[in-house]
């Protein structure tokens, strides 16, 4: 593994070393980058017609399905990951963060976009709007692939889950991705490279491996491309100004270093449990990863009166923190990742402590455990207390990207707010609290500047998943200095790689192109009951208009009597006379179980069951002598791969439903959830 | 009205003129701007102090009732408003776009704040995932005004409009609005804004007016701040890589004039409907505000074959177009808003004109009619023709913002995509087909360079709101040379202005939050039922367990009987043993039902109607012999101002609801509505 190569257009590329990689534990080379020089034209135009054709031959569903068989294949081969992940100063959980964070991912949005996404390239994203009286004319939005390339511009810290958390999204938007990981650990990705294309997995061109510098790659983008980057406020600053990307308005997603905060409130005293979860939090945040997390804590809140026995609980836990060489037993804290960051993180420490005292630290006799370690980038842990935090500058400013905090008291909750709104904007911050109101009242205030809050008491300590951990189904990126972007959380992420569309047209129109049957579009009318049909054979817009049922007081009082619903709308005619309705009215319940007994065919068939009914509303009360019928219609289908537990595969239809009275007055509308047989 | 005045923290400012406006009808100056500077610093302190305060001191809800009233209020007055913008050279019609428009809008707005914003100041975007396997620990997002204040810089072409749908949504999401008016026309909105500021309904420091230029204002923004920017993309290009918005990722939505394009699909030929419906819009969209809109057609596609007979067709209804004084009987289309955009238009012809011909406009003896207009900035119409639109530029790059547009012929519908995709990214674009297959293959890969879609055929001609027409329900703003900006859209551009804030912790914290009950979270249990308890009483987590129902065969039998449902599941002992549950099992809707009747209490009372129920799920299924429960607690209340059709005021309560059976397994799963009477 001496010369890394990049992989562009189908090929490994490089044979020539250039700049050494040295390993952060011993200061050994453990690869170079290469010389060769990457024809990024050739890159972006083979992302964007190779990768946009093969991505697109595929639907939402399919692109779900190879992630989720990605996820596996990279589980299966992560020991080789975790051994090349060791060089890079890592200890085991570090790794894990990188390694399991980032198939995981891959396994969350596979199972996000079999559940959230269609079948098909085009996600309808309702609900459509009538726009004239008579309905001929509607409007809705659909998102739909962009048709060109995303780069990801990834920093060093994460090397494999940097690089998936943004190319699930975007694989599942069908978008090719060219990835430029941080040189210093790009040995890293490039290894994960390599296993994902040992997979055979992905469809031709949709990833691509840059080793070294971009070159002219952003000047080679156009309108439909994509930019993402994670690092330094100051690099993101400066690539999303970058001429191009202006001029054809590149979207440019930024997620850069915060000064994020946690903050004890004023409720937990040192006797509280919540003290000392608090405290190791904070501790957490600063060893892991060497806390060269973008999301680790930098700024402790915390009251005055406290100031002195929470410094005095963390340098305890500190003290305790074995630092090394992570193959030696016991090492709980690796090293940065390299010379560099050493030195910057020294020297930000330095001009911390113009503004704060070291309690913990700076002349304490720091021994990292291991062989050849002192040609490696360890650092102590530091823990710094800043008097009087109401000041800017120092740690509200600045950043020692290293295993770094600063103490800072306060008085009063205004003040927590005020400090930490210092920060300008920031990822995340953990707030412990036990008081319910206080979280209440803090959480939106600080909500305006953070993208992740942490809620911290003894109960969501049982389970938390910490303070510094992104998760894929919650929003990563913050306000401000965090840089304004926006990733993960779900589908949101996927929806930000797509192009949302406003679309106006007939109903007929607005059906044939998000696929999806609206009220008002040409309906099928077969002599075959739709429940009679396979999931193959059922077309979008198939239909059955039911007979009628003329509804009576006996059934008022049978449905009463059945269900033990006796309430006063339905059964007393003094109270409901009083009512808008003037009259008692058939239950609702009623209505919805006398359509299904109307719509539903009851011989044995393709349709497997009804598991759930959404949006229903009930909008004319039926009361007794009004004739109701329903009209039932194919909705949707997706087609999400599904089996039965025999085996069988079937699909999920969606229907539309609405029951109308004697007048054509519609009483109730709702879609129907049900499994649906395939043919086979 | 000889010196405008600036509306900054409170106070009108100005009184020297300094740069004069005139008619674009005669030349006549209207206005003077003032040439006292402002104090920016002043404003934006204002607004983030004064403004924030008191718009928070409202809720969702409240402010939404407030635009409905100052809509209202604006209504009434709209003939002053009228008046004024005819000097903009506005006939009735195009005046009715920025007035009726802009009123019109604040009314959607108040509508979609009362249907879809929760009472209070934190929006919860759901749904809460579970993220232990005890559920100790959740994580949802919310939405929460930013705390600090919008700049809008507006273009001259809508001056009522263009403040009032960037000012509805920001508004409803508690944020202060300073608004820079383009000079040219902004004594319309200074004259709107006096309109506003008189109906007294506005909180203090809601809104603010720039008359002139920005000066210092963008530098004094912070990172809460929000800038949009309606305009040319070169000047957006210019503002949103201003350094400090770079510096502070202030969020910067441009939406600028794009080169849209009006497609006719191939299946249309001159005798069907559709070709007369096309060149009529065509017309409109030309001559409307003399083609000074930002969605105006400036590129129309046609069939090779049907190029003569469409231009044809199009010069036709041009001729029949009357320019001048709108004050004037038969006018039909008004002057451009003023002499320096007059001659700007009049250059872009003649570069328009170095790679096409011109069919109608340039040669032929053009005079508007009525009294000075030989001094108002009027143009006649102009048709071009541009026979190699493969190859770059002319119309694809370059816009005559005004009554301009190039007839492009093509051939074949891979051609058609590629000419609409040399726009680099447009607002709109119509396509008029008759074939709905036509529309689902050609709008997908349309939409990835277009914010909006229009499929124009004879039904959707009946009510059809316009090619040029953005609605505040639909997404306005398209991707690249449209500025990648996205407004209006609904509820989204309510989204747009607000943050979105992941929120992680225990399920009682979530729902402190949130203040919508979460799973998991404590419980209010009192001896009343909640049913007995007025909306004002009714505390979020209020719940009732209910007693138990044991299911059994006759209850199917019964309901079968009752609802007409006898599906094999429930019915046919030989087809139900061959599926999962290998037994006839009770009716989902049973369960339903069954379950009202335990959580239902009988009695007259506050609870006035269940109008609907969402996102049921039938979990387990319920076999004769099960005995099931119900949890039924008080999730979400939201106040709209509601009252009865008798006046008794009511607000909206969803309850949780949860059925399970003697294993505390989940049966069903459900959200129901209904109206509670408040005490009054």
């Amino acid at each position: 593994m001496s010369v890394l190569q990049s992989y562009i257009a189908g090929q490994w590329l490089g044979e020539t070393p250039a700049k050494a990689l040295p390993s952060a534990i011993n200061g050994d080379t453990i690869a170079h980058t290469h010389e060769e020089t990457i024809d990024f034209a050739q890159a972006v135009e083979y992302g964007r017609n190779t990768g946009v054709k093969s991505l697109l031959a595929l639907d939402f569903q399919q692109r779900a399905a190879i992630l989720k068989e990605l996820a596996i294949y990279i589980q299966e081969r992560k020991e080789e990951l975790y051994a090349i992940s060791h060089h890079t100063g890592c200890t085991r959980a570090d790794s894990g963060i990188d390694i399991d964070g980032g198939f995981g991912t891959l396994f969350t949005y596979a199972s996000t976009g079999r559940k959230e996404l269609p079948s098909g390239n085009v996600a309808h994203e309702g609900p459509v709007a009538q726009l004239g009286k008579n309905n001929h004319f509607n409007g809705t939005h659909i998102l739909v692939p962009r048709r060109g390339v995303c780069v990801h511009i990834n920093a060093f810290n994460f090397p494999i889950w940097g690089m998936l958390e943004k190319f699930a999204p975007a694989f599942l938007a069908g978008m090719p991705c060219i990835v430029k990981p941080a040189t210093a650990t790009s040995y890293v990705t490039e290894a994960a490279v390599r296993v994902i294309n040992d997979s055979g997995l992905l469809p031709e061109g949709a990833l691509q491996l840059i080793i070294g510098g971009t070159g002219d790659l952003l000047d080679r983008l156009e309108e439909q491309d994509f930019v993402t980057f994670t690092g330094s406020a100051d690099t993101a600053r400066k690539l999303k100004s970058h001429p191009n990307i202006m001029a054809r308005s590149i979207p440019f997603n930024a997620e850069a270093d915060s000064l994020n905060s946690a903050i004890l409130a004023p409720d937990v005293n040192p006797e509280d449990e919540e003290f000392g979860i608090f405290a190791k939090e904070v501790v957490k945040e600063m060893t892991a990863k060497a806390g060269q997390k973008c999301t680790a804590i930098r700024r402790v809140l915390v009251p005055a009166e406290h100031l002195n026995a929470l410094a005095e609980t963390i340098k305890g836990r500190l003290s305790n923190i074995v630092a090394g060489d992570p193959k030696e037993e016991g090492v709980r804290m690796g090293a940065l990742s390299s010379s560099d960051q050493l030195r910057d993180v020294n020297e930000a420490i330095d001009r911390l402590l113009e503004t704060s005292e070291c309690v913990f630290g700076k002349h304490g006799s720091f021994k990292p455990v291991g062989q050849g370690v002192e040609n490696g980038a360890f650092i102590a842990p530091h823990l710094l207390i800043n008097h009087h935090p109401l000041k800017d500058g120092g740690a509200h400013d600045l950043e020692a990207f290293g295993p770094v905090a600063t103490l800072m008291p306060y008085n009063g909750i205004e003040e927590a707010l005020t400090l930490a709104a210092k920060g300008k904007g920031s990822l995340v911050t953990t707030l412990t609290t036990r008081d319910p109101a206080i979280a209440a009242q803090m959480i939106p205030v600080l909500a305006a500047q953070h993208g992740r809050l942490q809620i911290l008491d003894a109960e969501a300590a049982k389970e938390s998943t910490g303070h510094g951990s992104p998760l894929p189904m919650l929003k990563h990126g913050g306000p401000g200095r965090a840089g304004g972007g926006e990733e993960l959380g779900g589908i949101r992420a996927v929806h930000h790689y797509l192009q949302r569309t406003a679309i106006q047209g007939s109903p007929t129109m607005v059906a044939a192109v998000t696929r999806e049957y609206v009220r008002g579009a040409k309906v099928i009318e077969n002599d075959v009951h739709p429940f009679r049909r396979h999931f193959d054979d059922l077309q979008i817009g198939e239909s059955l208009l039911t007979h009628r049922r003329t509804v009576t007081e006996a059934d008022i009082v049978n449905f009463g009597c059945l269900s033990g619903d006796h309430f006063y709308m339905h059964f007393d005619d003094i109270a409901a006379r009083k009512t808008q309705f003037g009259q008692r009215i058939a239950h609702g319940y009623f209505v919805l179980s006398a359509a299904a007994g109307l719509f539903v065919y009851p011989g044995e068939g393709p349709v497997l069951a009804n598991y759930g009914l959404d949006t229903l509303r009930f909008i004319t009360p039926v009361a007794p002598g009004d004739t109701i019928r329903a009209r039932l219609t194919c909705k949707r289908k997706i087609d999400q791969g599904r089996t039965s537990p025999e085996g069988h595969p079937q699909g999920v239809v969606m229907w539309d439903v609405e029951v109308t009275n004697q007048d054509d007055e519609l009483v109730a509308s709702y879609d129907i959830l049900t499994l649906v047989a395939k043919r086979q």
